[in-house]
């Protein structure tokens, strides 16, 4: 049996020279492929979760899918300018320059059992933002989700606090 | 019980001054409204569709849902830059400039039963333009799918020759 590795594209030099891109969409486009790895991303979610949290834009494809599967909803988290109503948000540091990123202050309450979810664990900025906006709202975060861990960038250690699981490691 | 419509919150002046926005957040973190509304979705779809096109990016989040719903592969369409791999490309109006999407080359095969589905149907460029990216690469387009359609701006005209489904009017 092909295995979740073995549905990754590798791409050089995208989006730049030197970056060696790890490419999701021959295992989303898998009916297969797809099935295993929400399933296994699945059965890292304790039952008493009450909400999904996805990261624009690659977050929302296997944040919706799991939302629907554990029967809970889903929250979106977005790049600035993109949610209509009242927002918390959160500027952090990239490589080059800053990102702002926000979320809608009524969708989590205080309390509220939440697994945030991603496609990719690089360096661990977004993630940890996105973490801290979870936590102003008042949401307890009992995972974070990743398809993919890039382990030379060591997002892990800014994610510390936090238990982490990521399906594929390079 | 409470309606889809109800779960929708409309935002006047977003993203500019007189326009309406329906927000669909609120349906998606509400763990009934998500499921009710993928389920009606859902039940749209004839058994032998092979692969869900999502648009960037609140198309993902329904995308992804009905993909693992119904067991087929999830394709996503994005915006210009952001797929890595070899794309498809359109350029379409907008009612202010331009727009271009793309959509990987091996992501459909000839004679593929798709479903398309985005989020709101309002002009209809982008739905119109994300079927011929389907149709170019052989894709055969079984149905199109929005939670919200904004009758008033008639882009259902612009789709005629498809199968389309919106499951809330304005």
């Amino acid at each position: 049996m092909k295995k979740i590795k073995d549905f990754i594209r590798t791409i050089p030099d995208f989006p730049k020279k030197g970056i060696l891109f790890r490419d999701i969409t021959p295992l989303l486009q898998d009916r297969e492929g797809l099935q295993r790895a929400i399933a296994l991303l699945q059965q890292e979610c304790p039952e008493d979760i009450k909400a999904i949290v996805g990261i624009e834009s690659r977050g929302f494809i296997l944040g919706g899918a799991l939302a629907v599967n554990l029967k809970v909803g889903f929250v979106p988290i977005r790049k600035r300018g993109k949610l209509p109503y009242t927002t918390e948000r959160i500027t952090y540091q990239l490589e080059y320059g800053t990102e702002t990123i926000e979320i809608h202050t009524d969708s989590i309450q205080k309390g509220k059992k939440i697994i945030l979810v991603d496609d990719l664990l690089a360096t661990g900025g977004t993630a940890a933002a996105s973490a801290k906006l979870i936590e102003r709202l008042g949401g307890q975060i009992i995972k974070i989700l990743f398809l993919i861990e890039l382990t030379d960038l060591k997002g892990r250690e800014k994610l510390k606090n936090y238990n982490l699981f990521s399906l594929i490691k390079y």
